[in-house]
């Protein structure tokens, strides 16, 4: 592979010793950087004789620890991986590379006159790959689906070196196990993802935007169900902000409500269309109706894109937690139905033990994935790690108890390892073992991630 | 389980002895009808202990020979678990037992003012249990996808009696392995399907009906992409009919044209949409700009809900085809832009062959998925078997040099079994036999189905 594709020791540079998820580094006995599918297999191979372990790395933006390396493996990262290798309008399809960004893929179906259908803010860093191996999320669930959704063909190597070419780019393919589905968020514990077929979508036509102000949780479901009911297919956001949240964040960007009056919960919207005329007709004409009903208790429509991005940005407080607080960040998911109440006990549960606690909360509704973050430093009396380990058992024993997910989007990674169990059954975790051991039979491909 | 759950031997009925697919019936060893998952599992355990082997049978309506039993092997019939437990219509999810037909679970679905995305022919008969371990496709495809984007959660048991419990019904859930994905067009070779909670999509609105004719393939790509553009997610058929089919089935029904020339292809269009005025509006512009620009030859928009039926039914030939032919029939996909060359190819070299031969080529286009039926009577000299052979060596080479699936939706089951390898490499055949022995070690499970 030559010497510039490998660096030993110290030599590793430190950036590829972590990800975003705020693990602790790890410097990797190397790191490994191949430009193609063939060293890839060819140096698998060799770490498979050598019983190796290795760690496969996209951008190392994700959230879990999966791309965190160990010191007894080869970091292997897909970065050098990057081409767009063709875009094909007509059948809207898309070829990359795994180490291909998120935000070149998306920039090659502009390009094509379409649209990728996955977005989300480390769209520059992050890579198709690490974007395939944890089934990213992000802002277009609603519409397009997750990442799995995106994806048509993908080709794989196994610890062994094997590939597995399921590129072929058609949407139905019956022909035995559809062995591709296995990878999709497996965060790289199964194989390195070298390269994949993903779906394109038609580029988006107009746009609406409106904020909603609703008197309680159950008429957030319903104006949500009328929305999809009215715009079938075309619903692009439904993001819930509770009074916590939104008023947080007003106060942040000091600026004054939209709305007149103080509401429990309030909702961004976005419905896409062909036809301007009617998309202003159909909106107006829900939330018209909805206010007469009492589901909504106020509503604004954006008249500008300004104002458009001016609601939007009441939404985008996260990304100031860092600086404003100490964030510890959920990423749950639970019956639609049961989040209201779910989101309620937690900030019951957490002001018993801290009644200054601070806690927003937030979510993409239309996918049933709820945010929560408490900050730490509303937690009198514990340092960091002590105070999220302290939020966790509360929120995520409330998450056991009513059958939702500990990771809508993120991942187990490391970090929500010791969680697993709350989300699945011992014969669930049990099957995902069985699974590893008939692909990775020595354990080779990102040891200690998931499970151990 | 009671003396009415069983029967055996020659007790067995004719009907437990085969399926649709025209393959001859094998009676079963035993017949086991459980009512729960529960029995399911109780029974299971017994079958592992005493090494015998199961064939999950739902509806039997498969084409490939799937739900076959075998001499020496338990029918495990899931009939008997039919029931409709759930339909959550806030937040558009439905549970049913394994044997609910799909039309049963459509009509719950329209009774709680939604819809189910899957539809097919044998909705009667066809159990949720067989659509999701077939991952069905249909009419809904374009629109909404396979039976695989439309299964939340799944409950399945393994060979050995253990209970597998994926239901949570959320859209995002990215806990380890997504463990319901490797049971979902497995065919009944990885486990019994005996719950599932499904997604329900809003109730359908408007919807307008076009007849076009097109120059060429090319033309009906670029009208598909330009309806996709003009209608996202909207887009609610796409059945492209070659002259050999159109003309056939106008015969057929002893109708005239209802376009003024012959042309090479035409394509029947279904667009939905929440205002009709909008949808008329959209569909008459995007016709009158393909017929100026020549992607379009000739248009008919059905002024009526009659008129819409007439033209669906020359669409529904196949129906016919048992009657009027012995039919050899191709369910193959390829990517979108060879369809047009494959399908010439496919009769040019039938042709070669057989200059007499009589094949009808249509399909959803839509989804990349052809159909191409030949009539064995059309082949002088040849029994059927030995026909539908010399047909299949010869389409089945052409799907394999150009890179297709020998099946878009039915699957391998035994039919197929000889050609699975036209599709999937050595590597992928292994992979997937990895898997199998990792969830069913003793082969128990629908053996000798898919591959051996
Ligand atoms: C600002 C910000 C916003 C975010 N927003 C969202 C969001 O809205 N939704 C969401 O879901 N996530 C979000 N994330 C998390 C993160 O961006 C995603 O998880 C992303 O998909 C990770 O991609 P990556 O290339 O950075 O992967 P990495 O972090 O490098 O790796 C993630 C996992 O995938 C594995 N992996 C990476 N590449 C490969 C490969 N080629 N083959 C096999 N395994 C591989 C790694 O081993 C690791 O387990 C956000 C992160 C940040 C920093
Ligand atoms: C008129 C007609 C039209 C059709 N149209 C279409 C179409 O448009 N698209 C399409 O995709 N198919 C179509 N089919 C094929 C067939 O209807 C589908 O494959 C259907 O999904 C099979 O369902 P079933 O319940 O009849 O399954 P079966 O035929 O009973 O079984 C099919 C396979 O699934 C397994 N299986 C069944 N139930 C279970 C279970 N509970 N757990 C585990 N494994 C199980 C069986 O072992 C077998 O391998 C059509 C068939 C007919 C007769």
């Amino acid at each position: 592979m030559g010497p510039d594709a490998v660096a030993l020791g110290e030599a590793v540079p430190a950036a590829f010793c972590t990800d975003w998820s705020g693990a602790p580094p790890v410097r990797p006995r190397a790191l490994l950087r191949p430009r193609s599918t063939r060293e890839v297999a060819a140096a698998l191979r060799i770490c498979h004789a050598h019983r190796v372990p290795v760690v496969p790395q996209g951008g190392r933006t994700g959230l879990a620890g999966g791309a965190v390396p160990r010191a007894d493996a080869l970091a292997f990262s897909l970065d050098r991986m990057d081409a767009i290798e063709a875009v094909d309008a007509a059948a809207a399809t898309l070829t990359a590379q795994a180490g291909a960004t998120l935000q070149a893929v998306q920039q090659a179906a502009e390009g094509a006159g379409l649209r990728f259908g996955v977005d989300l803010g480390a769209r520059g860093t992050c890579q198709i790959g690490g974007n395939i191996a944890t089934n990213a999320g992000g802002n277009g669930v609603v519409q397009f689906g997750m990442m799995r959704e995106q994806v048509l063909g993908l080709e794989v190597v196994l610890a062994d070196g094997t590939v597995l070419p399921m590129l072929r780019p058609m949407l139905k393919n019956n022909t035995g196990y559809d062995l591709k589905q296995f990878f999709i968020g497996a965060e790289g514990t199964l194989g390195v993802v070298t390269r994949a077929v993903l779906r394109l979508r038609p580029a988006p036509q107009e746009l609406r935007t409106a904020l909603v102000a609703l008197p309680d949780y159950p008429a957030a479901v319903a104006l949500l169900q009328r929305l999809q009911a009215a715009f079938p297919g075309a619903l692009a956001a439904f993001e819930l902000m509770w009074a916590d949240f939104f008023t947080t964040s007003l106060a942040w960007l000091n600026q004054p409500s939209p709305l007149a009056l103080e509401h429990p919960l309030a909702v961004l919207v976005d419905v896409a269309g062909g036809d301007a005329a009617a998309l202003d007709a159909g909106l107006q004409a829900v939330l018209e109706q909805a206010m007469e009903q009492g589901v909504a208790a106020d509503a604004v429509i954006a008249q500008s894109q300004a104002q458009a991005r001016s609601l939007w940005r009441i939404r985008e407080a996260p990304t100031q937690f860092p600086a404003r607080m100490e964030p510890v960040n959920f990423d749950v998911s639970l019956p639609l139905a049961d989040i209201g109440g779910f989101a309620e006990r937690c900030v019951q549960a957490l002001a018993q033990r801290w009644p200054g606690h601070r806690t927003l909360r937030f979510g993409h509704l239309g996918d049933g994935n709820l945010h929560l973050t408490t900050d730490a430093r509303s937690l009198p009396g514990l340092a960091c790690v002590e105070a999220a380990h302290a939020v966790e058992g509360i929120v995520y024993a409330l998450v056991e108890e009513m059958g939702g997910s500990v990771s809508a989007e993120h991942g187990i990674g490391t970090h929500k390892k010791p969680w697993l169990d709350a989300s699945r059954t011992p014969q669930e975790v049990q099957a995902m073992r069985a699974i590893k051991r008939a692909l990775d039979p020595l354990g080779l491909m990102n040891p200690g991630k998931i499970f151990d």
